[in-house]
């Protein structure tokens, strides 16, 4: 799988070429490779900090093993001989526990992260074996992983989840079970109020009800979804029907009342979580960038697992508007959340490193500066999200120029896509024998067949044209923070208004669309509506847009806002009927 | 002023029977009130856990001097003994600093509560000095208020404001210019970045900008409340017109922008913040109970300031819909945050101290409990906000059943405000020259005339009728969290729909009302709309009403609500048209 160019393609060569040197260079400055070589009762950052240097660790093995990638396996040699120089003689391995002066080994595991850090090294450890690119570092992951195993036979599990997936990735790389059955461990010892109680309940960490019996995704959404992700990756390795079933069905009703148009998750800044159902205030809406990062890897496993299609829908959007929206075009700066309203116009941080509760523009970092990493990884590895073979042939589950080697087949996809809907394939090698070529129909493309079977011939093409006009949509009637809007979308793009492209005297909070009028491309239609000019904001009265002038509402991709300076934006539309 | 009866003079007999000796027996149980008497390095409770002392001394001085109240001077005696006994030589209070092995005095502005706490007895002190009801807290409270003069003569303020307006009444009492100078200083030191820059930014803590230069308040609402009736006293007694008016007009423009329909004010749980204009989320409204005691202080002390008798509304708003929402009938029970819709059926604690975080039904105690005590002491001398005298008469800002013995007369009143409008004033006293006798009239009732001005005789009457019949009110369009909602209010009260009068197969989250039709009395009629059954809640059409069955909704005042167990709970109703 080759990105070859297109809205992906370019954004891998930005991550190769500026991410991951930004991302190193602040980790240099703040302390956190220090950490490994100068370990200290006084460790720099924060107790989750070392997982930020084994994601980067991990971007750096997919990019060096990206067709037309960067080379950085001289910085990955540094970096595995700095991480293996901090790993303990038995294996356990975290810059601020256990040494001299230093807290406990696993002295807190709601909070203490020991857990959560090794699993991002085991998934740089897999990344490193699975692409060949830094010698040694699947040995330290293995040996990190088997202390884990001594360590927590019997009982434990990481306030974090994280480790679980990464457990399970090791046992496919080096086929030893221990591995799958201590995630599995993990995941099952979950559920039962086995830490202490948190401020903001145990559905915080994952500890109010097992796996197994959850009806939707609660509290912290990373959590929740690293969880569910390691979950399905246990239940994969060992036929655990049940196990499947449940996340699905999580996944499934968390899709349907607890996610944000965007596909971004969470509405609560105070504990970043969920929120009940149909909780989605646009303006307050928290979508973390690393639940966007999770939610393309819970939905992939849990396509590839069940072989729904479906939720390469919720991949496609997620990447459009939460990861593309994510990332400053020149790949240093970054939004921790993701508002979909904008009410002020947004602060455009310089330099300089921000809260995570920050509003306003993209930051180049943050106290907890997850996020970057997170994508590095994500967007280096990200052909492995595009496409899948069976037994029967390819599935292309997202579009981009692409070279797609599988299911004894070599295909050539070219397209334009989000901006055009047309997707060509061309086959260009493939055997003698009937093969099944399946492109995921979107539902807002429902009528559309994507499923070609037979014996291809070599330039044969085939050819899959969406439908890219732009149409309205409109919200639950249970979603309250949504009433009386609509949204505009061009198909996996969520468009929004800029006030930076309204006329000088219109402003966007007085605006209401007239969703009668189909939306033209890059624009609708709307009147201004007349705030109460009161001294108290409820009145016997309501507004009127009658009598008052049309204007043009100009829209743009929502991943594309705050790229022209400080503006307001809204996603979801006041509408005039 | 001496309520005699009605909706208030109930609260106070609850809160004089109940609450007082609620809170003392909590306190005891956790250690707050034996800090005192065995100060030691690890003090129980929170760092402002003095103040609740504090706030109960206050409460029991009011009560014990309310007519009709109950006695509490022995255990006032023994309060003033445990306080004084804590002190030190120098006038320093404050029980977890400046002992061996304790942190030291003032050793965090920010975050310590040193003056916080010092404020609150001052206001303690002042309450028994002005009814003379516990001997010696007075002398308490100079000694601590002289060592803060001499400590903070030249710089430095408390990161939670309080300690201003203490001191301005302490001045009041004794008449010593120092207090009042010492307050127009922490005022006028606020706004320059002074304190540490909180993760929350200086606004949390009212560092960001100048009382005198502000705009509206931000940040966390009781601390900027708190700033605002300090500065107001400051204001008052300094002749300082320019701060007066700023206050006024942040305060003016918070109620028009950032205020719930309850009067409650706050939409952030994260930082217990304003939130940005507009921002007013009926499902994440924390409308703190401690910020409706203190918008009740500031409104007064503005209404008083600036003989501006609207500020009397929301006086009257705040306490239908916030103060007496917040406690349980029992007097044992309350709301630490309001919601003002509930979603899921909210859970009955019983017995347990709960986070404040919690949602659900009202609770004996919280972790921070700032809320009991703040109302015990703003109950027991409620009846200093309903009336005033100047040169010309008496004004009558609030409507109960109660006697007044001001501007040279005595009115007898008669209500059942708020369930009935009429207000009978019988002149029982007046003297033979001409007087004036205002009653307020609210902005609903426009059209009443309240100002009698006469000769009266012994005897007269004086009646008000102000229109309680049910009406509509519609949202500013700027606050979209409400957009295509309606409430109903009846006089002062807030109206909303529980879910446990609803018919069994009814939703309330499926009901859209019709605000066509009047309201009547106890309900509205709707009709239910069908939620899309979907994967997904967001699709290319509406859902409707049409040709579904008429629903009558019952309708209950808001602060009835959550008082026969777990139901949800909505104040805005979502409209058919």
């Amino acid at each position: 799988m080759r990105l070859t160019g297109g809205f992906w393609g370019r954004r891998q060569t930005v991550n190769g070429a500026a991410t991951v040197a930004h991302s190193r260079t602040w980790m240099d400055r703040l302390g956190w490779t220090t950490n490994f070589r100068e370990p200290s009762p006084k460790t720099r950052g924060r107790e989750f900090s070392d997982s930020e240097v084994y994601k980067l660790t991990e971007a750096l093995c997919w990019e060096s093993a990206r067709p037309g990638g960067e080379d950085h396996r001289d910085e990955l040699a540094e970096l595995t001989a700095l991480i293996g120089g901090a790993q303990a003689a038995d294996g356990y391995l975290h810059t601020a526990y256990g040494r001299a002066g230093q807290p406990p080994r696993y002295g807190d595991l709601s909070f203490g992260h020991d857990l959560y850090c090794a699993g991002h090294l085991i998934q740089a450890a897999v990344a490193a074996a699975r692409t060949g690119t830094a010698a040694g570092l699947l040995e330290i992951g293995v040996r990190a992983a088997d202390h884990i195993c001594a360590t927590f036979a019997d009982e434990g599990f990481c306030g974090h989840p994280e480790v679980e997936t990464a457990l399970v990735e090791l046992y496919r790389v080096t086929g030893e079970r221990r591995y799958l059955e201590q995630a599995a461990a993990f995941v099952n010892r979950r559920g039962h109020r086995t830490l202490p109680e948190h401020e903001f309940g145990w559905e915080y960490f994952q500890d109010a009800v097992p796996v197994r019996s959850g009806t939707v995704f609660g509290g912290h959404v990373v959590r929740a979804l690293y969880l569910a992700a390691g979950a399905v990756d246990v239940a994969v390795e060992t036929g655990d029907d049940e196990l499947l079933e449940a996340v699905a069905r999580q996944f499934d009703r968390t899709l349907a009342r607890r996610t944000h148009l965007t596909g971004g998750m969470g509405s609560r800044h105070l504990d970043e979580s969920f929120g009940e159902d149909f909780v989605l205030p646009p303006d307050r809406a928290y979508s973390e960038t690393c639940a966007g990062v999770a939610t393309v890897q819970l939905a992939h496993r849990l396509l590839l697992a069940t072989g729904d299609l479906r939720y390469g829908d919720i991949v496609d959007r997620v990447l459009h508007n939460v990861i593309a929206t994510s990332i400053g075009d020149d790949g240093r700066s970054f939004f921790y959340a993701q508002t979909l309203h904008q009410r002020t116009p947004a602060e455009m941080p310089s330099g300089r490193e921000r809260k995570r509760f920050s509003g306003g523009g993209r930051a180049p970092w943050f106290e907890v500066s997850c996020c970057l990493n997170n994508m590095a990884r994500l967007i280096a590895s990200l052909g492995t999200y595009f496409a899948s073979e069976d037994s029967g042939g390819v599935q292309l589950h997202q579009f981009a120029p692409m070279r797609v080697e599988a299911g004894g087949m070599v295909l050539d996809v070219h397209t334009d896509y989000p901006d055009g809907g047309t997707v060509r394939v061309t086959v260009v090698e493939a055997p003698p024998v009937p093969r099944t070529i399946t492109l995921r129909v979107p539902a807002w493309a429902s009528g559309a067949d994507g499923v070609h079977r037979k014996v291809f011939e070599g330039g044969e093409q085939i050819r899959l044209d969406l439908p890219m006009r732009p149409r309205w949509t409109f919200p639950d009637p249970r979603a309250d923070a949504l009433r009386g809007c609509a949204a505009v979308e061009v198909g996996p793009l969520v468009m929004c208004a800029e006030s930076i492209d309204l006329e000088d005297d219109v402003r966007l909070d007085e605006i209401q669309v007239d969703t009668s009028v189909a939306p033209e491309i890059g624009a609708v239609k709307g009147r201004r509506t007349t705030p109460f000019d009161e001294s108290w904001p409820y009145q016997s009265h309501r507004t009127t847009t009658e009598g008052t002038d049309p204007v043009v509402v100009p829209l743009l991709p929502y991943h594309r806002w705050a790229r022209r300076g400080p503006s307001t934006m809204r996603i979801w539309l006041p509408t005039t009927n």
